[in-house]
């Protein structure tokens, strides 16, 4: 070790939290454990990894990057781009996460956008890059990323090969300290029109939502999170909302760390067995495709804890992976709030509960995590009652929130009405405080001033055996404000009408599960129900479609 | 529920870090966990306990307490007292916790310092604020608090007691967003000489610190200290560094907390099985008392995890209490750090580890916590290597730091030279970043350029079988700087010179563990050897006598 002697500092007790100090904890906690390529197999310890962050910081000063300068980021999820998701904010530049399944117009107008100036590139989408370069308007150099032994011919100039750079330059760094509100990173979100819109996180907002996840996925030993001995394979791309943060737990808590490269439902699995995975997190449709997974139908499953976001955990998934012996667990948030708001919350006594009981409590969006005030609202914006029953707009105030959209303050001053951060979904909050996201805001039907929840409507009309999918709809109506109306689809040799719908909802109207004037006022059978680019039901399109 | 509506805020999206954020999810986790009044058998779900709080907080604003106004607390450890930690500085006052033990004069000492505006006083501190009130220059008025039906009768007028002023008031207020560097605490410490010295800490700091420790005491699943199926008491005064901080982090996490009032080892023994206690904090002497307590010896213990700090674990008591299945960790900190700064820390492997490795790693001072930048500096302020041998003292940052002694900046100055938090103690830190503290720097003998701790040699002469107890002080000398010397009281009989202790020691110098300059130049035996008040071994006046 090098000898440093104390200097002094002005205000010495002011500490500005910063990602730096996450490295503290790793190497003292990290003991004898990995952080794993799993798509390269190369495997570094805690020191090696503090070493190669201080070797790429020096290989971007020398690149020229400088405070409050961007570093874009094309990679699959590995242990480089752990390495990124430190070296790059620890010297004061802006870390681009960049989506790489937008489309290539999509990818150039985040890019100049954000103004990158420094773009580490993985050779999956160099081709990419040599298409639109051109178009990129304040890119001054690139890094060539890859997995085989010689990086692919990049069609223009590039900097250097990572492992090359990183090699020639010193393992040493002396991290600055600085505002703990400088801006650490950015990324993209899409909406179903128009640009995407950057939100941005800062230092302190990391690391606050880091100590506070790092508890939240401890705290509960009816839940298995993250312990000490956990091994961590996230299964949400790090671009995504940083891999919704827990890259940045695992390695505070120095635990063994997994990084798949890219997703196949195989890949996974024997990643889970050979490195003895315990956590992970994941959309809906990943852990669908582990569960079915042809090859790993007699795979015992038990000991792999997986959290869910993204979308709604269906009780259907849930149970079937529970069946298989996974622990499923709901997380609710959106890259507007970094993202944790809530968790799926087990009780002391959850070895008690039945399987339906368990499938119920790990499908809600579950209880708010510390630091974080959550309220419903009416359209008026006053608060409503925590009864299971009251729908609101799910308003939020916590540490860890975007502070508005990148250079675009208008649509930041929206997300942030009156001092709350407006996420855009209706829901219902138990007395025990447990959130159920109902609905989208845009999709809630407003009906003779009551909110009734499409999907709640949705839900029940597909409970009848001849439907094969249904969208739900509020159109505007003189007498009510809005009233519901239905799309279907229904399967081969079958035919539905309203009457039907009627009679099928009228049950459920009796045992007050909904009330009357839920009933759709029309009925409209489609062959294909619309859907975006994503795969999601299109509500703006067969609204278009209903009044037209 | 009151219908509130969403307020507008400046900035929405800067959120103060402040103590009244830990209830907001001590009420969601909170579920039927109660909090116990071990004393008066009160018992509170933490619904209750929140409009207890706000019910405190309209006493305390009807009393006329103002934003920075101080309150003070003169309780045992109680529920209410728990309700103060929050209410006063949730408000904006300052809460001062008083050290009851203080001597009369100590304590008018402090309560001037502090300036305290309002006094919370049990019954039995009555006689005492009689005996001393004229002599209390800022106090402007008294709230009694009592265990028993009635209150003693105060020779002074007082504004009412406790329980029947919150009977009287409203359960409902709304605290406000302030500054998060606004102190939320202060208390005082005592050294051997001079008045006692004010810490502080602010909103922002007691957060930190609580979100930091409810991590640390979480996510290791080979210790198990707070999990949500944890019932903590404490075993420190509430008044001591707030009962190292563990009451907020118990609240946040919404555990069953048992408040034990005074501290007797049969009462205490009776709270561990009645409530079924698994997690409480203490010193050495009460782990002491409690293990040897004669009405405890068939007592299962097993499921106690009791972490202990304010003085050494030895490892005698240490494997005393395992033997008797209590789980017992080091922590380490001082009233000026908040105090936590490290925690010894189990290997993922632990259970395979012996007696006597369990004892080692559990009587160290352990790894330094997240956010704790640690480091060991010589007399010139140079880093020290970590390899477990080199000494120097211990300096911090982190940021849960007091800023300095209250209204004594150049006392503050000498704390904070150079930018680290000086703590006085000198350590060794190893490989693995695991610390030990070697001795107190006033106390270490620096001779010809090295530094020997003094312990280390007690440690080793304590082990000759004639040896009652030794203290050994370094004095001046001209050639070495400084000379280790040594006084010692002997067994009934028995008779020990300088050549004895000399021969003694030579094993140790052979085997290397010790230097032989350690040997000390004189060897003085007395009758007693001079303790301070609370009975610590005075090195003060040890050098004096041998000086003389």
């Amino acid at each position: 070790m090098p000898v440093k002697t104390i200097k002094p500092t002005a205000d010495a007790y002011q500490y500005p939290l910063l990602i730096k100090q996450l490295l503290l904890s790793s190497q003292r906690y990290g003991g004898d454990n990995e952080i794993v390529g799993g798509n390269n197999g190369k495997r570094y310890s805690y020191a090696e990894f503090y070493q190669r962050v201080q070797r790429l910081a020096n290989v971007l000063t020398e690149a020229g990057v400088k405070e409050g300068d961007t570093v874009a980021v094309l990679d699959w999820d590995t242990p480089r781009y752990l390495e990124c998701f430190f070296a790059i904010p620890m010297i004061g530049a802006v870390l681009h996460t960049v989506n790489v399944r937008l489309a290539p117009e999509q990818i150039v107008y985040t890019m100049n956008h954000a103004e990158d100036d420094i773009v580490l590139v993985h050779d999956d989408f160099v081709p990419l890059l040599a298409q639109v370069k051109d178009q990129l308007t304040t890119v001054k150099g690139y890094i060539q990323v890859t997995d085989q032994e010689q990086a692919v011919e990049a069609p223009f100039e590039v900097l250097g090969e990572y492992e090359q750079l990183l090699a020639g330059a010193l393992a040493e760094f002396d991290f600055p300290d600085f505002d703990e509100n400088a801006v650490a990173t950015t990324f993209y979100t899409t909406g179903t029109t128009g640009n995407p819109k950057g939100v941005f996180f800062t230092h302190r907002q990391l690391v606050l939502h880091t100590m506070t996840l790092a508890a939240t996925t401890s705290m509960n030993d009816s839940m298995q999170m993250l312990q000490a001995s956990s091994v961590y394979m996230p299964i949400t791309p790090m671009f995504h909302v940083h891999a919704w943060g827990v890259p940045y737990v695992a390695t505070m808590m120095g635990l063994k760390q997994v990084y798949p490269g890219r997703y196949d439902p195989a890949t996974l699995v024997k990643l889970y067995l050979t490195e003895k995975v315990t956590f992970s997190h994941c959309v809906p449709t990943i852990l669908q495709m582990i569960v079915s997974n042809e090859g790993a139908q007699n795979i015992d499953f038990s000991g792999w804890n997986v959290l869910i976001g993204g979308s709604a955990l269906t009780e259907g998934l849930a149970s079937a992976a529970l069946d298989r012996g996974i622990q499923v667990y709901t997380g609710y948030g959106m890259s507007e709030t970094c993202p944790l708001l809530s968790t799926s919350w087990l009780p002391i006594n959850a070895n008690d509960l039945s399987h339906d009981e368990q499938v119920a409590l790990r499908t809600k969006a579950g209880k708010p995590v510390p630091f974080v005030d959550m309220q419903i609202i009416d359209a008026n914006g006053r608060f409503l009652p925590h009864n299971g029953e009251d729908m609101g707009e799910v308003v939020v105030r916590t540490p860890w929130l975007t502070q508005g959209y990148l250079k675009e303050p208008e649509k930041g001053a929206e997300l942030w009405e009156n001092g709350w951060l407006h996420t855009g979904d209706v829901g219902s909050i138990d007395a025990d405080y447990t959130l159920q996201i109902r609905d989208r805001i845009k999709d809630v039907i407003k009906t003779g001033g009551e909110w009734v929840s499409s999907l709640d409507i949705e839900n029940l009309i597909s409970q009848h055996p001849d439907i094969e999918l249904t969208a739900v709809v509020g159109l505007p109506d003189d007498e009510w404000g809005e009233r519901p109306h239905a799309m279907i689809s229904v399967r081969p040799g079958k035919d539905i009408n309203r009457d039907v719908i009627a009679s099928h909802l009228q049950p459920f109207i009796d045992a007050g599960q909904i009330e009357k004037w839920a009933i759709p006022d029309t009925v409209t059978v489609v062959e294909d129900i619309p859907r975006t680019s994503v795969g999601k039901i299109d509500k703006k399109v067969i609204r278009q479609m209903l009044q037209s």
